[in-house]
């Protein structure tokens, strides 16, 4: 089969986590420069959905790779309530 | 076989939603009371906060049963495609 | 100075949270019907979202009303503090 | 009078964003590691859960400086309208 799900989406989380890496050092320096806050705000903000991005896609592999594997072997039940247990954490 | 997962939550989902109606009822009197605008922002953060529980427990019968059905029947990609759609609703 | 921003506000609110009612009824209905799980999550998505709008509503007449006047009275750290504590209930 | 708000929180403000960029460092170290998805997504949850909270104080110090500030010059209003459509993205 070769690359997994999460390998295959490597390449793309990790030019997205530069970027957002890069934002993150962006507010630094809009603190820095005493930029007006609401524009900061808009930009943690835009920084806050791109990290959600990211982890919407690692969602989605985790459950075509992990869960479904688990799933076809009869051990869904286990890998469903650990994906609800981190779903919990980004709903709230 | 009997009750889908859905079937056997239906009754603990319209307790807990008939509870939810009755807290969205009490917010319309506290309104209508003219209760301090901060005791009626809680209450309503705690309706919300119950509302997610609801989804959450949705959201984990709706995985155990038709995304776990699909992937067993290799149709899961579109199942699990539909799933994210709905967890990028509510992960915002 | 007659209606506070609240009183203003008020039919508007109720309003809406009577709509609210009517739309966790409707998700008690689609429940009991069997309904697909996936319709019924983004209905609770939308309520999720009208029950948001509600608060934000209330956050603005609260801030215009009574912090405002706190902030006029030259008591505003205790009353923005108090705000601070219901944002950091709603942005979570 | 001396420093504003946002100055006395600067410091604060600028190591907090400091740790959140080490965070954001580290879940691409994850991913390059192809690390287990779940521990990942946990992180990623906590790094938005500090960047929600950085946010908030500068929420706190721009209520408290800039909005104060103009309530007290009789043009809280407009400073309102612009801080509830931080909080609309915020509460999403």
């Amino acid at each position: 089969m070769g690359l997994s799900y999460v390998e295959r989406n490597k390449e793309d989380l990790l030019s997205r986590l530069k970027k957002i890496e890069g934002q993150i050092r962006g507010i630094q320096k809009m603190i820095e420069e005493d930029r007006y806050c609401v524009d900061i705000l808009l930009q943690i903000s835009a920084t806050r959905a791109a990290l959600q991005k990211v982890a919407l896609s690692l969602l989605r592999s985790h459950t075509r790779g992990c869960v479904a594997r688990a799933i076809r072997q009869n051990r869904g039940d286990e890998a469903i309530d650990e994906l609800m247990q981190v779903l919990d954490q980004f709903t709230r």
